[in-house]
């Protein structure tokens, strides 16, 4: 029965080769981390899945807080007059919102919509509470749902309601606040390396991709096993057009009344789509350590056996004191099955204690992300076990680095463009003049769109790819999630 | 200037006892725990009034984990059909809901209502992962904002949106429910004693004030400083009903099929009223230790005088590095502009450091609830200012107690029972018959309302207090927020 489960379930992992977005469905059920419910792109979160964005949020609101930033909460409807204020913000969100018509049994006079994200609510309050330049900066952020009517959802990556934080930050002068639009950008580039051992692309959005109302935009691009673009984060830096729409001011040094300027940031859930599309394999999700809710699963071996079980129980005791998060299955189920479960549930380490291994004074640790098994000295677990997890990491970040190396293209023409993106998914990298037609055409012909103009530019050639024209930029470009 | 701020701000809060509900709106203003929104009864919670709730969350989620739940996150919107499977539930939270009727430019071919509570939605979740009784217990809880339209609104004490925490367990056995159900009203009751120094009353809701589908519901009730009641937590137990209703059913340990036994459970910002009006006082805000947001503020007396900051920050760092939340204020305010701040914002414990007070090798603390001075030998400060702290905690705690000694009445009959409804508020203990045409008859003649059967029973007469029929249980009455 063990075994059957444990031949079912790998059964009903569809390949990643054979289809990808299958593959990833399976995995996201499979690994019990959501649960479709009756509301169309609305997804359940099961305690596996909000337990990884559990660690996510603890990580992150750190390094919000570590730079000064302090949470707040504000409403969760807009009304329709407020969201109008800002001009190219609302014609980007309006055609995109859920509408409140009715409280109760009564017609609202005026309509509300669920925020999609919270930049007029924000302008709102800043009003009431910015006079005078001590009152700035304002470093504000909120863990929050928002909601978009997406037509196509899949779990995690595009959903109507979806859980992120949104920082909102005031500013006295453009060039703080421009700091503070690559501080945060920075912040989420160092987490996606350090806690997810995800290596992202660091660049400008063009003015085409830019978010509603944003001066600047600017992206952390993330490449997944199958070469598709995740766009996992943004900063954006709206110089003072909220703040002249909502008429903040303030009195500065000289006395005088002043604009603040304005950034906005944020990441969401979908970095969890993130995590399993760029670690995940056909044996289910890999985590990385820093947010896996899991990071050592503990089974004995022959459990039966005198003194296994107690020796298991220590093993797992010594761990837990360490600080390090531990689950010791000491269920009837097989080892083999128990195998399979962890593999799919994604936990980065496996550690194996069977009568063998306890005459020999050692267990077995066996790493998620390549199989290799380590045989530790009991006396040595304490420094082997995060130096395990550490090599997972690594490991999975130099995986991820190296697939990202692999489906990175050049093109210097737009024969080779399209070939590559006709032939590949993955990063192209290719010259490009600025023109906005260039960018259109290259989308309507090849499925294409720029990714980012990269903080670090490479030289491929003087011309734009699209219309050989002269051109400065190195754009990525590639199909994204 | 500082002297004319310190003037303002003391001379802007309405005396308690003059105008409790001025007084209470001036301090969650002054107080900067919220500012007013565009939408009518939604409030922002600003970045104090946020620490709190982060405190109170970090806090009550250890409790809920130490116990085995596990955090989810459920979808915010309901589909009216969902709402409308338990005959009760729709019956009690239908009039009161958000509706939204258009997804971007599109007329929805249903409506969906935005989450009141998610009893429906945690049932329809369940229906996919109960099947047999290894599946059980499921002990799930979410942190979210909820949505109930409300015709009267009070920041915190009742608005159109809440955040509040949500536990839905769902059992083999009524016993095992019925277990949860009180052991989350004791977690509940426990962390309003040690945590808000917040003493409560536990007991069992009648059936008129029953949560809409709940065979039982049991509350904490605190009684505020004007006397007036606040439900401060619930805990419902549903027996098999939604699971009836929703058609969830598990095979037994003898292979035949079963409804499981369901609670639910939950607590608000509310409790940050209740706070508010149980420690407050006329000079502001009073906030018990284990979830201010700033426990010491360390203030600098004469701080141009030599050495005075480099002492004061000293301090800092000893009580800091102890992992106190301390503040250092060192701006250009006068002291007595800074008393009058921090006392405003309930900081429990100030620590004064001037030239003298070093000469003397010591600092004084000066305690926010009843101002007492305590004299410190700076090699203490480490042991005094925890000690000090929980001296705030325990005279808080009885303060708030006496106030309900003081204004709990005993009614032996109707004319009493009149008598003191109308000259008081405060609770009410009276034998009540068990008849809801009592129930009733005592609210419309004198505006009090039943709080709870208390689990700690008193026999006052074998009468009803309304009716004069035998009655075997006593009743708390009172007012309510």
């Amino acid at each position: 029965m063990a075994q059957n489960g444990q031949k079912k379930m790998v059964e009903e992992i569809t390949s990643m080769n054979e289809d990808f977005a299958k593959w990833y469905t399976d995995v996201v059920k499979k690994a019990e981390l959501i649960d479709y419910s009756s509301v169309r792109g609305c997804m359940v979160i099961r305690p596996y899945g909000y337990a990884i964005w559990e660690n996510i949020q603890k990580d992150l609101d750190a390094r919000f807080k570590a730079t000064g930033h302090e949470n707040v909460y504000m409403p969760m409807f807009i009304p329709e007059s407020l969201l109008q204020k800002e001009k190219d913000h609302v014609e980007g969100f309006a055609p995109e919102v859920a509408w409140v018509t009715h409280g109760g049994s009564e017609k609202l006079t005026e309509r509300l919509c669920v925020r999609p994200t919270s930049e007029t609510l924000f302008c709102d309050h800043y009003k009431n509470v910015i006079h005078s330049y001590r009152d700035l900066p304002k470093l504000y952020n909120q863990w929050c749902s928002v909601v978009r009517w997406e037509k196509t959802t899949r779990p995690f990556l595009r959903s109507v309601e979806f859980l992120w934080q949104e920082g909102h930050t005031m500013h006295e002068t453009e060039e703080e606040a421009r700091e503070e639009t690559l501080q945060m950008l920075n912040i989420y580039a160092d987490f996606c390396k350090e806690s997810l051992a995800i290596p992202v692309l660091k660049g400008q959005k063009t003015k085409k991709e830019q978010f509603a109302g944003a001066e600047a935009t600017y992206t952390i691009e993330a490449m997944m096993h199958d070469g598709v673009a995740l766009q996992s984060g943004t900063s954006h830096y709206f110089g003072d057009g909220f703040a002249r729409a909502f008429d903040i001011t303030f009195t500065g040094r000289d006395n005088k009344l002043y604009y603040p300027h304005q950034t906005s940031w944020g990441v969401s859930t979908r970095l969890i789509g993130g995590i399993i599309m760029t670690h995940g394999d056909d044996n289910g999700l890999v985590l990385p350590p820093a947010i896996a809710p899991v990071q050592v699963v503990v089974i004995p071996i022959a459990q039966h056996k005198p003194g296994v079980l107690e020796k298991a129980g220590e093993l797992y005791e010594t761990l837990k004191a360490q600080g390090i998060r531990v689950k010791l299955d000491d269920t009837d189920n097989s080892p083999g099955w128990k195998f399979a479960e962890y593999e799919m549930k994604g936990v980065p380490l496996r550690l194996e204690i069977g009568p063998k291994d306890m005459e020999a004074g050692q267990c077995v640790l066996v790493r998620r992300d390549n199989r290799e098994k380590i045989t530790v000295r009991l006396e040595e677990l304490s420094s082997a076990v995060p130096a395990a997890l550490q090599a997972v990491h690594d490991g999975l970040y130099e995986r991820a680095l190296e697939n990202r190396r692999n489906r990175t293209y050049t093109a210097h023409d737009f024969e080779e463009f399209t070939a590559i993106a006709k032939e590949h998914n993955g990063f192209i990298k290719a010259m490009w003049c600025g023109d906005e037609a260039c960018e259109d055409k290259i989308k309507e012909l090849t499925g294409v769109k720029s990714r980012c103009i990269p903080f670090e530019e490479e030289h491929i050639s003087d011309r734009c790819v699209c219309c050989g024209k002269p051109a400065t930029k190195m754009v990525y470009w590639g199909r994204q999630y």
